[in-house]
């Protein structure tokens, strides 16, 4: 079932080693059929080398396994909060990428310093509030979900505006229209990250972008008023 | 038409990401045949790796499009700025490239701290002032190219002596007598960038070069008395 | 004698160039049959590119050579006092991995910062303190094993759940159940390094994970109750 | 004449661009035939790609072409002058790696902070006076090598225990008793600048080995009592 989904899900997984965002096995990619209700995700601790489209796991939007002889990715549970949170996205992509976590690690927004930034995120990308001990003991994977859901939701942050989060002290979170668009953002995030990290050592001041030129070029690129790339 | 000049920007373009300058699209590269007053540039948008020599956009001075199928690069009405206000180059180039636009994030100036600047640019390599709302709102990407040529004519900087910019908040743009030579400075511009960032936050001295040294360098490789090369 | 050992130790010192792990020759790993009571170690010396399974060198747990034509790593009786201090383990790792070694130039623990690093190490990954004159001048690589071993009682850390550790102003040693699953400890401290490193020069606050976030990330892939990977 | 020696000095100058040491021509290796009192020299800005055993230009030790098609490197005069000076060496290098030349433009020895740096170096590697106006002027090249040689006599180091130096704001040259022992020394010596590079800016305190660390380690690999490696 959703053999073309599956295919889709396991070339962009496939690009994670590619664009340099994965050591190991650290990262996973799914993709939703909305009609069916049913997303397609990687599964877990499966090497890329040996990764196959027929390893692909199919689960339900409550988080049940539908289809697939391999345990899903451990992270499941935060994806199947997102999609049901986030009703018109389409794929989600989570990585351990070195400077994204950085920014993880040190509890710190990545701020839009450049119209590099500025191009695919409206804004600053958020972290998270840290899980409390309680959460990380009940349901830890759904209640990642249910963080980055609230920190959009304190935040007033809009998630189409805004593909992309960072969980405090673990990683970012990115999600698109489609799975190959979600890695798109996940690497977006993680280029961001290096120039902000390198920018920020270099300069104590706050280099935020005016409004406006935040304004240019998302708009220039996003929305109905797009004149980026081949129509 | 400039059939010559298309392969020749095609080759320049497929540097970019050969030399480590470009993430997925954000660069492109022009190059002009003078006597035509004709340019030709990179479609917008358009991924490295299916792009052909035919799809290159031969455009005018006043910034129309005189052949070809696909869209211009977006930031075209830049070049046709730059091609007018500095009347000898043959070829530009724009990327994103990480260390170049972690300078341009933190608004600061490029130092000529090395022989390796000294090599290229004869003195720092300036960062723009910001543009305004009033301009991003105007002409955005022509904008861009006055405020490049404003910098030059503030400064006292000759274009040819110094063959790059930062553009506040955004990143590079280098030029030079064809494509390739324009591409080779944006090369030579991360390079610096990533040495100086480093040697800026080793050290917190102003460790410039002193003029005898830039000109030893600079006029070693450049001018009629160069010595650096074959004949 | 141990042939499918050899084999299986060539393969892992072959993943320390390709995880970019080592610089020439920089870097050995060692396995252990516990029941012959032998370890297989690479040469002294002897470069990736023309190393062969057969020239693996056993050695007993005295440090004497049993078997091979050339001399062992000269970091043999390091690998000798961690087999007899820590019997469990199957193989050991030595190497000069950058971002390791800066921690241990500048005498510093890489701490637990994120899950990352949690995944693996339940807690920070010790810097052992300074060997003195006397220890370097007398046996110094047996001197070296020693002073891991005391850092861990000293420290009462247990080296299963932090299988690595940095020997002050020298680079990391790792061990695991296998010399692959060795191999793989020290990517891993290669990587939890970087992220520290960059971590630490943008945020100077202290951002140790808490000890329930540590214990959920640790024990989701270790022991009876982990969930991550196939079973 | 010299066809061998021209074979191993174009070999060790194919190794730069492979050891990541060069960008573009910014480097060059020669070797010299003691008994013929002839060096064979990269010539000057030729790419790694097009070169040739045979462009290899052969100069005596006036620095006057014996042999040869093409202009030899434009920093020749360095390397007769350092030929002249130390006599026991065999092959001397020039490169603008990064990190090496991070420190040159901060005008800071590279310190021993670890058992990298110690294994190749026998304490700093020390960084040039600058040359004066009159120098630079004068004879650039061959007073660059002259002020290589006034660092070493003036801070009484010994240039076979430490093979290298930084000229201020410049970079690195290395030697050794071959072409190829130079390249690796120079490779040892961006290694050991990117490690110190981390460690200084993560940690403020002087970290430099004991001398009876430096001891232990330099002699391990050097001398008469050396044990690492095959005999």
């Amino acid at each position: 079932m959703l053999e073309k989904l599956k295919e889709e899900v396991y070339e962009a997984n496939m690009q994670l080693p590619k664009l340099d965002l994965v050591t190991f096995t650290w990262g996973n990619v799914s993709g939703i059929d909305r009609d069916a209700g049913l997303f397609v995700i990687k599964p877990s601790g499966v090497p890329y080398e040996t990764l196959q489209p027929s390893d692909m796991v199919v689960v339900n939007l409550k988080g049940e396994v539908v289809e697939g002889k391999l345990r899903p990715s451990s992270d499941t549970p935060t994806h199947v909060v997102l999609y049901n949170a986030f009703p018109d996205i389409g794929g989600i992509v989570h990585t351990h990428s070195p400077y994204a976590v950085t920014f993880a690690s040190a509890n710190m927004d990545v701020p839009a310093l450049n119209t590099t930034a500025a191009d695919t995120f409206y804004g600053d990308v958020p972290v998270s509030e840290p899980l409390s001990k309680a959460q990380i003991e009940r349901a830890y994977e759904k209640e990642t979900g249910e963080v980055i859901v609230k920190t959009f939701a304190d935040r007033h942050l809009d998630h189409d505006a805004v593909p992309a989060v960072l969980v405090s002290q673990h990683g970012p979170f990115t999600w698109g229209a489609t799975p190959a668009k979600a890695v798109y953002n996940a690497k977006v995030l993680e280029v961001v990250s290096q120039i902000d990290y390198q920018a920020m050592t270099l300069s104590a001041k706050d280099n935020h972008v005016p409004q406006y030129l935040l304004d240019k070029h998302y708009y220039r690129k996003h929305g109905k008023n797009a004149y980026y790339g081949q129509r």
